[in-house]
C-alpha cells in the first residue's frame, strides 16, 4: 500500500537533499528529525514548510523560547503526541527548565477549564475589551 | 428561563463579595469582569476556580506575560472569543507590544498546521525524543 | 448567493413536511426548531438525522436527562453555540435544575483541564485500566 | 472488567451478522473491520451507524473519492488514528494518488493554520459573504 | 534529558505523600494512579488539582456517576486515551454497565456529528432559547 | 487599547500594496477580504500566508473545488465562522452548488460522529491498514 515514509537523505532527490542541508545548519544538527523525513513525500511541502518554521521561529518581538512554549500549549491542546514530544526537546535544548514545563503544563490546563466555562455561560465581552 | 446571568455585587452573598473583594484587591481594579460574574452562580466554582487561577498566573518559573500569552494560545486554538478578548488585555497590561501579539498569533498558526501534517502521516517519534 | 436558509413549512414538500410533523408529535410542540429547517435543504440529511436523534435520545439504558447533560457537556467542548443554547433549554424542560447545570460546567472544565495535564506528560495508561 | 471488545462473526447474533453480511456485500470484501466489531457490542448503535455511513458516503453529489477525501481532512484534525488509517485506505482502493494525499495533507494543513489566524484577529465577515 | 516521570511513594517529599495518602484513603485504593505520579512534578499543581477534583467529583447536584459520564464525553470529544481508560473505569466501579457505556458512546457521537451541521449552516439562535 | 484592526490600501505600506495587488491580480477582485487585511499588520506574516495560500491552493494533484471543499471542512470541525463563511463564498465561485454543500456537511458531520465512536472505544488499526 502506499504508505506515508520516511525520505531518507541517501534516497533523497538533490532538492530534498538542499533543504536537509538547510534544516541540519540552521539547527546545528547531524540528523533531520522524522518530521522533515516524513512530509518530503511532497517537495513543495517540505520546502514552504521549512521556510515558513524557520521564519516564524527565529528571534523576533518574541524570544525563541516563549515561542517554544507556545509550540508546546498549542500541541497540547490539540493532542499532538509527536509534537509535543519533538518541541518539549526543543524547547529544553533552548533552555526550558523542568518546573517551567510543570508550569507550563499548569496554565496551558487552566486555559483550557476556563474556556469552557466562558463559552458553557455564553459570556458576553466585557465592554472595555472592546475599546 | 433559568439562565447564565451575571451576579452582580449589589445582589451577591457575603461569600461572592469576598472572592470579588479579593480579585480587585489582587488586580488593583474597581469592578470584576463579566466573568467571574456569570460563574457566580455557583460559589463553590467561583472559590475554587479563582484560587486555581491566582495560584496558577502568579509569577513562578514563568514570567507572568509568558503566561498570558500561553493562555492566549490555548483560547485560540480552542476559538473561545471571550477567553482571546480577555487575557489579550491583560497580556497588553503586562506589557505584550501589538509586534508580539502579531507574532504570537503567527506561531500558534504555524503550530496547529505542523500539529496536522505529524497527525495526518502518523509519523513515529524519534528515539532522541525518548531518551 | 446560495445560502443556508430556512425552510419554513408553508414552503415545504410533503417529504419534508412529514418529517416536521413526526419532530412535533414526538416533542409535542407547535413549532421546529431552526436546526431542522435549515438542514432541511437536504431531504435525506433531515429524515436520517431526524431519525438518528430520536434513536439515540430515546429512554434506554441512560435517562434522557442524562442524556441531555452529555450533550451539552460535548456541545461546550466543541464550542457550538446554536447546540449549547438549544440543548440547556432541552435540559431544563427534562427537569435540569442551575444547581445540575453549574455542576456540569464545573465537570466539563475539571475534566477539559485534566485531560491536557494527561496528554502533556504523555502518561502512559495503568495496567489495572486495561485488564 | 467489562471493556470494549471486537465481536466476531462467529459470535454474533442474526442481526447482528445480517448487517456485518451487508457491510461485507457493499463493500465487496470477506472480512468487516475493527470498527464495525467494536461498535457491535450495540446492536442499534451498529445498524443506524451502518445504514447512515451507507447513505452518506455512497454516490451523489459528490464523488466518493472527494467524501474519503473530506473524511481524512476532518480525521487528521480531530486526530483520530483509526479513522485516519482506515480512510486512507478506502480513498486508495477510490483512486486516491500518493501525490493527492500530500497535496490534501498540506489543505489541511494551511486551512488549520488560516483558521486560527482569522479567530486570533477576530475577524469581522466582510459584507459580500453574507448576501 | 529531562522528562516527565511517574514520582513514586517511595521516593516523594512528605507533602506529595500527604495527597498520595488522602487521595488513597478517599478512594479506598492501595496504590495512586500514574496521572497523580506524573502531575507531582510540581508539588502546587498535584494539590491544587487533587483539591478540585474532589470538590468537583463528590457528590451534589448531579450524581458521581453522572460526572464519570461526562468525564467520559469530554475525554472521548478531547481525543484524551488516558482519560476514557481511566474513567471508564471509575464508572464502571461507580455502576456503569456496558449498555450505559455504548449508548454514551452513541450520545457522544450524535451530538458531534450535528454540532457540525450547526455550525456548517450558521444556524441562529431561535428566539425562544434566549427568553 | 492596542487592538486587531484592517489596515486599508489607502494607509498601507508600499510593501503591503504590493501583497493586495497580487492578491487582487491572482483572484481577478477589486478588493481583498478582511482576512488580508487584519493580518498585514504583521508583514511578514501577510507576505508568506498569501505565498503559502497561493502555492497550496493553486491546482495540483487535486481540482482547486476539491480543495475549497476540504478547507470548508476543516473550518466547520475547527469552528471558525470567518472561514466558513469566506470558503463557502470561494467553493460557489468554484462551482459548488448548494446540494454539494449540503452533502459536504453530511459527510463532515458523520466523520466528526465516527471518529468520537472509534475514539471511545479505542479500536485497535487493522493489520491490513499497515500494510
Amino acid at each position: 500500500m502506499l504508505g506515508s515514509r520516511a525520505i531518507e537523505y541517501a534516497n533523497a532527490s538533490a532538492d530534498t537533499r538542499a533543504v536537509f542541508d538547510d534544516i541540519k545548519a540552521t539547527r546545528n544538527t547531524d540528523e533531520v528529525t522524522n518530521f522533515w523525513k516524513y512530509i518530503a513525500g511532497d517537495e513543495k511541502t517540505l520546502r514552504r514548510t521549512w521556510e515558513s518554521v524557520k521564519e516564524v521561529m527565529s528571534p523576533g518581538a518574541l524570544d525563541p523560547l516563549v515561542k517554544e512554549l507556545v509550540y508546546i500549549a498549542v500541541s497540547v491542546t490539540n493532542n499532538c503526541g509527536y509534537c509535543i514530544a519533538s518541541h518539549r526537546a526543543s524547547a529544553l535544548k533552548a533552555g526550558m527548565t523542568e518546573p517551567q514545563f510543570n508550569e507550563l503544563l499548569a496554565v496551558v490546563g487552566m486555559a483550557n477549564e476556563t474556556n469552557r466555562l466562558a463559552i458553557g455561560h455564553r459570556i458576553p465581552i466585557d465592554r472595555q475589551f472592546e475599546d
